[in-house]
């Protein structure tokens, strides 16, 4: 299952035989990407599914450890020196990332996605649906408020439900509104004044801040980059149109003054959300520099969200890879956080369960927990990092056990992958190896597939398929019919090593009225720092018995989980005095992009 | 040159092959549009263009006359009908009207682009892109303005040229500010104290809203959407990459206290802009319901900006259909409008120059114009607009004469298309064509093309080709090195019929200062109200004598023109209390979409 790399059209019919799609079950978008038909899952509902291996990291430096260079060259290995099916799943980024810092998110050196550009910018367009999709419900919510503002009862009713041609009747997503709000009539003729206040007015109540200009409403609001949209979340956690729709129809806009939420479906927007996101719910496809295969599919926030590539992409590979094949995805940040998150909700959601947990560190990161100075992104890296220091590996270990204890917590096998740097020793290797092994690892690799490619990864490989030959004893964490608190006490000691969690006493109401509202059964997803097994990012190795203090809650209704969070998580981030755009460039007269890494 | 519908791929390398493009030429997105490459004018560049037919309207009512069906209706004619090569390029357009009221862009009947959900929504992403571009220019300048705000001197300085592995050096940008600045220096450290400041200074003196919080600087500022922004009038305008990339480095995003532009380009983001569009800038192929090759291309408002679709999927069809072939084009609003920023704007830009205008009136419009009852959207028409009224007719030609003259002041054969209606009666038919004739018209064909497809327009498809055998005798309206005063005084007198042009203090001072800083050699793009040829859209017909009143004026320095303002202008449209997304929906079982027309 090696892509073949055509001279005019790299991802084309050719290219999708080769890996099991038919030529009416892909849309090329250009020549190096295409969108797959989910009609895939139809076609192939009665075959076995692949080995489904998650690939995490240990508490990472702020340079990150290298676990989407890691999964494209498993995916390598895997396919060529190994000879089976393998196929990587991949978040797309973010823009920020590319022009604010140098660096996209399309894996690095001989294990990367390529064209990278077409990755990290545009790729088929799906993020930029997503916004327009969010602005759109921004634009209908900003026109209710203003409409419910101006407009008496009678007139309101009379423009939401007009008569037309001489008759008059209620949408579908109208009528769905008045049963949510047990008003058991069809006929808008037949409503009671009380009726038709209750099926028209909702925003006027919404408590923010507002103040009358000449002008007329003022609102205080704010910006989210679509990434860290629930909508985007929704679009990781989908599982076929109907839910899609479903999930969409119940993501909370804003609460009346009653405490009631207003959903986007009382907005009217639910339909024209799956229109503008048609073409987004289907997967993109495109390769590895070596030729395996990725599909790259949504990408929400791991802070404020769940961090994970869409289950939907997930499903179609698990079927093209066959019974003997692999699916190797990835979990955002560290195992408390990203690998948490993908096993708790990820495939709590979609009932695919995982077979193994790939467990990225680097020399480096051990240094850090040991007590090795800061990593600061752009700035040199201190000599420390730069030659042996066993003593500041053996002190760092901690850290990488505790993350190998978390994916045992699940009952999976965990293979740590070691990716290597020319400064690491040969000495530092063999003991992080020998140490992980001694301390729960299922098995270590020495991997070098930045440099080498598919290739600097067979024995990672090799131990990946040893795993996957265990019988599954996978389990969830906590189960969904427990308390919040006793869900967010689990993850805080289990994965933290925590002793206390500490509530606010807003935060302990918040919990309390989502679970009357009735979403007690929803799943926590927790936003905390990735810089550290405790809220603190300047706390390194693996601390025990410290209190973890949830300053605020919210709710994803559509996407379907609570998010408490810990400090502070800014969704809007911004550009340094010079970002990398100085550099970036389209040569006039090539038409070669410049200054893009 | 009729395209074949295929089964599957309705765009693809057998049709591109049809139409003269070449198979390493197009790059489809989805099976039913494509990408076309601009290296189509090179391989072409020796060839000699088409006729070049530019299709405009009388001052309409508010429910569009079918500009854009006539132009797909005529394209089938001269395709299936004639036997003739035919191309229609038409603009892209904006979301706002798909969701908020019923009804797109795409053309009507049997006279529309195919698929109408694609061209109405995402297409193949431009827009979003330009969205996207537009995003990182304004959270450059909101980092800027922070950055400046809160750094001192010399470090703002070491931050925009920082020294990195013992090198400091200026990027090419930055080159250009300082050429721009007179500071004929390469080595950042070479530069004098005030040097630096000029340098690296420019947008805290900015002269807008703002007051300190403890949050940081709060500035007022608004939103745009994407059709109205000056990035989107510049992709129409654009040449060739070179000419864009200057073009978008040249956009003013704020003066500073002493009144010099801060441009895209002192921001640093003219290249990162480069590469968010270097999709962008390739024109995109559809077809009509008949298989007429169209091309969609940019989508500028037609009142702050100019209102054409591009001028390279112009260039690149004048090519493709040869000598003997035809490009419709589309010119927004009214002749006084869009006829007039098309052929003083677009052709002056592009060099190239049409050999005939096809006016597009409607019996309803006369009949308004002719002291009708309004004509408001979505309510039922009025009586006179169902049965005969030649009076109503005939009080209503002046506004055609008028717009029939304003295209033969351009040295312009024009053809009237009376676009008809099953309520048109044989009687009000006749006299219009008569009249318009007798007026000053090249001819004038009845059409009904919306109903019967290419067959319904082929008469209108004769007077066309007959009109441009004629020897083109075309000259522009206004010189540019004319004063501004002079150029808005020939506009407003020859197109619109006013006497006496008036202006604000402020406007006036502001085109002195526009003259001053070396803009005055700008042509003119007026916005003005499209329901009316005076500023008022209440009044009908074809008034004279009467006053102008530039109640302001803007600057594009970018896109190449300078703004009056006649009245008030929206550039962010909001939605009905009702808007059309209560009736659209994807069918979960089936995928097929509703309620979209």
């Amino acid at each position: 299952m090696v892509c073949t790399i055509h001279k005019k059209l790299e991802i084309d019919y050719l290219l999708a035989e080769e890996i099991g799609i038919k030529s009416d079950e892909i849309s090329p978008y250009g020549t190096t990407k295409a969108k797959v038909s989910l009609s895939i899952l139809d076609r192939l509902q009665n075959e076995k599914n692949g080995k489904y291996v998650v690939i995490v990291g240990i508490t990472p430096t702020p340079l990150g450890e290298g676990k989407s260079t890691t999964l494209l060259g498993l995916a390598q290995a895997l396919n060529i020196h190994k000879g089976v099916n393998a196929f990587a799943t991949l978040r797309q980024p973010s823009q920020g990332p590319t022009f604010g810092i140098k660096g996209g998110a399309a894996g690095g050196g001989y294990a990367q996605v390529i064209p990278m550009e077409e990755f990290n910018l545009h790729l088929t367009g799906d993020f930029h649906a997503l916004t327009a999709a969010n602005n759109l419900v921004a634009a209908q919510l900003d026109a209710r408020i203003f409409h419910e503002a101006t407009q008496g009862d009678e007139v309101l009713f009379n423009r939401l439900v007009p008569t037309i041609k001489g008759t008059r009747k209620f949408t579908e997503i109208q009528l769905r509104r008045l049963r949510r709000l047990a008003i058991n009539k069809t006929d808008p003729n037949q409503l009671t004044r009380d009726e038709k206040v209750r099926f028209a007015r909702y925003l006027r109540k919404i408590t923010v801040g507002q103040s009358a200009t000449e002008k007329g409403l003022i609102r205080e609001t704010s910006f989210k980059i679509t990434v860290a949209s629930e909508l985007m979340a929704i679009l990781a956690l989908t599982k076929d149109i109907k839910d899609f729709k479903q999930r969409m129809g119940s993501m909370i806009v804003a609460f009346d003054k009653k405490g009631e939420p207003v959903t986007a479906d009382d907005l009217g927007v639910t339909g024209a959300l799956m229109v503008l996101l048609k073409d987004a719910i289907h997967p993109n496809l495109m390769q590895t520099l070596e030729g395996s295969p990725v599909l790259v599919h949504a990408g929400p926030f791991a802070n404020i969200a769940h961090g994970c590539s869409s289950i939907l992409a997930d499903k179609v590979a698990l079927k093209l890879v066959g019974e003997k094949g692999y699916v190797l995805t990835e979990g955002g940040f560290g195992s408390d956080i990203g690998m948490e998150k993908l096993l708790n909700i990820k495939c709590r959601t979609s009932g695919d369960i995982p077979d193994c947990v790939v467990l990225v560190t680097t020399i480096r990161a051990l240094k850090m927990h040991g007590g090795g100075p800061p990593v600061p992104p752009g700035a040199p890296l201190k000599p420390e990092y730069l030659k042996e220091n066993l003593d500041l590996v053996r002190n760092g270990l901690p850290n990488l056990i505790k993350h190998i204890s978390n994916g045992n917590k699940f009952g999976l096998p965990v293979v740590v992958c070691i990716n290597s740097f020319e400064t690491d020793t040969e000495a530092e290797l063999k003991l992080v190896q020998e140490e992980a092994v001694r301390n729960g690892a299922f098995g270590a690799a020495v991997s070098s597939h930045w440099a080498d490619g598919g290739a600097g990864a067979v024995k990672l490989a090799e131990a990946v398929m040893s795993a996957c030959d265990r019988p599954n004893q996978f389990k969830f964490l906590y189960d969904l019919d427990k308390p919040f608190d006793e869900k967010i006490q689990t993850i805080s000691r289990e994965m933290y090593g925590a002793k206390n969690v500490v509530y606010t006493s807003e935060v302990a109401s918040k919990l309390k009225m989502y679970e009357e509202k009735g979403y007690g059964n929803l799943p926590i997803c927790m936003a905390k720092t990735a810089g550290s097994l405790t809220g603190d990012p300047t706390i390194k190795g693996a601390p025990t018995g410290f209190d973890l203090k949830i300053n605020d809650v919210s709710l994803s209704a559509g996407a379907g989980f609570v998010i408490p969070i810990v400090g502070e998580i800014s969704t809007m981030p911004g550009l340094s005095t010079r970002p990398a755009i100085y550099d970036i460039d389209v040569n006039s007269d090539t038409g070669e992009i410049e200054g893009l890494f």
